[in-house]
């Protein structure tokens, strides 16, 4: 089954929500963990069992366990083994990204059924060029997984380079934010009819697209790209402007929320996800 | 002791080479090592041993350690310590990048005293914007590490992103690249004269950089970003060039190379190594 309809079953089954594993120090602490490979196990998991059931989408940061080597990653392979038996949907945001074996090597490790760092899907940067992750595209494509490749950040920073205007080539005219989404948008369309297409795009949600020179009038009738969309919540958009945000993209948005959810601490985090989702589910258009 | 310093240092006791250790699977195939974390483990100690005399510098691609999970990282853990004690600098070419406390994590990862995947430096990846990672800047500086920015690569897919021009904000009419490199020389230029600033470039040889909008006519009087530039050897570039290719930035080109050296395989590697750190220290003007 591929990636896009299996994020279409979850938004079906269970809503919109993708809670993000963010175990930084000041989460550490305030959750009474100790900073260290345990500790972020211990988050993770305990993320893990307040999301099942309650939302059908989790987001690690694989800074936070990169943070602690190779006994943080072994923190983060039992997490996303827990994630994926609870029947939720991964998104490792890795933001990887680099050229030829390099880059298919990141896709095959998070890409890979089986691999010890299997996920159902990973955040990818393009900064070396789509065409620099064509492979991880396809690698994605072929095993029913995904991809969410960096366009249109919600960071204020990042406008420098993703409003920069190509200058020559096919999106010569574009931005570089819309060159990115019009190369993903035909890999999509190239493939087999699903319900979205096995690669996404990261749109923040604070953000008025039209700056970055995205026209959102218009979508394929098939496999249009998710949309991983940061920004609401704690950060201030709201899932009732989905539509006016995100225009025909809207029906594939996944709102990521991470602080105002993981500030709850454990005793309160379960509540806070089911609450939210909720929310979430009911104020979706 | 800054990074800038000991680049220095480095270059005059042992040259510019910069040895790749780039464990894909055609070369641990044909170097007869298995497919797995023990066969990159072999791989990288066995290049880490034929480097430590003949050359000074060694280049981890992350990727290829990644790819076994915690396996895979617990490996590179390794490989890193024996690097270091063998006395070489270590560029942990891991790309990364992101935002705020995210990235943070990646440059404690890399680049902090006592981490478990300490390294000299790291290659990272600033598409969300120079700003993006000033956090990083910053710790490099203050750990005495050093950041390479990738600013033009040597692929050609990256041309579009990297030559697109900037449309607002202070670096308005330059290209990504340059805007890029205007903002790493800003910060280097703040701070100590060194011999080399902390924060370098990611600059192709194999590249006319006039295409990329790069003026390297000339350079900072103190602190000039060190340069690291694949495309040397094997993939064409000659080192006497360096000049004509990078202007004012020659004086602080690291020459990387991986294909053409590993392809000697384990039993020719040494030599391969000492002969082309030989080529590369008499061939640099």
């Amino acid at each position: 089954m591929s990636f896009g309809d299996r994020l279409a079953g979850v938004f079906a089954d269970r809503g919109r929500l993708c809670v993000g594993i963010d175990p930084h120090a000041h989460l550490l602490e305030s959750w009474g963990l100790p900073a260290s490979a345990s500790g972020v196990r211990a988050f993770g998991l305990a993320v893990v069992a307040a999301t099942a059931g309650r939302a059908g989408i989790v987001k690690p940061q694989v800074a936070f366990f990169e943070r602690y080597g190779s006994a943080g990653y072994a923190a983060l392979e039992e997490v996303l083994a827990a994630a994926r038996a609870a029947g939720l949907l991964v998104i490792a945001d890795a933001k990887r990204g680099d050229i030829g074996t390099s880059v298919t090597a990141y896709a095959e490790a998070w890409l890979t059924p089986g691999s010890p760092l299997e996920a159902d899907a990973m955040t990818i940067a393009a900064f070396q060029g789509v065409g620099s992750i064509a492979d991880p595209m396809r690698l994605a494509e072929a095993n029913g997984k995904g991809l969410f490749v960096l366009a249109a950040t919600s960071n204020p920073e990042a406008a420098a380079i993703q409003q920069a205007v190509v200058a020559s080539g096919a999106r010569s005219g574009l931005t570089v934010a819309r060159a990115i989404i019009e190369d993903v948008s035909s890999f999509n369309l190239a493939q087999a009819p699903r319900a979205f297409g096995s690669i996404g795009l990261v749109l923040g949600a604070t953000l008025d697209l039209a700056d970055y020179g995205i026209d959102t009038s218009t979508a394929p009738a098939a496999n249009a790209a998710p949309v991983l969309a940061p920004g609401f919540g704690h950060q201030g958009a709201q899932v009732r402007d989905a539509p006016r945000l995100f225009g025909a993209l809207a029906g594939g948005v996944i709102v990521s929320e991470s602080r105002g959810l993981l500030g709850a601490g454990p005793a309160g985090l379960a509540d806070a996800i089911e609450e939210r989702a909720e929310e979430v589910r009911s104020s979706h258009v």
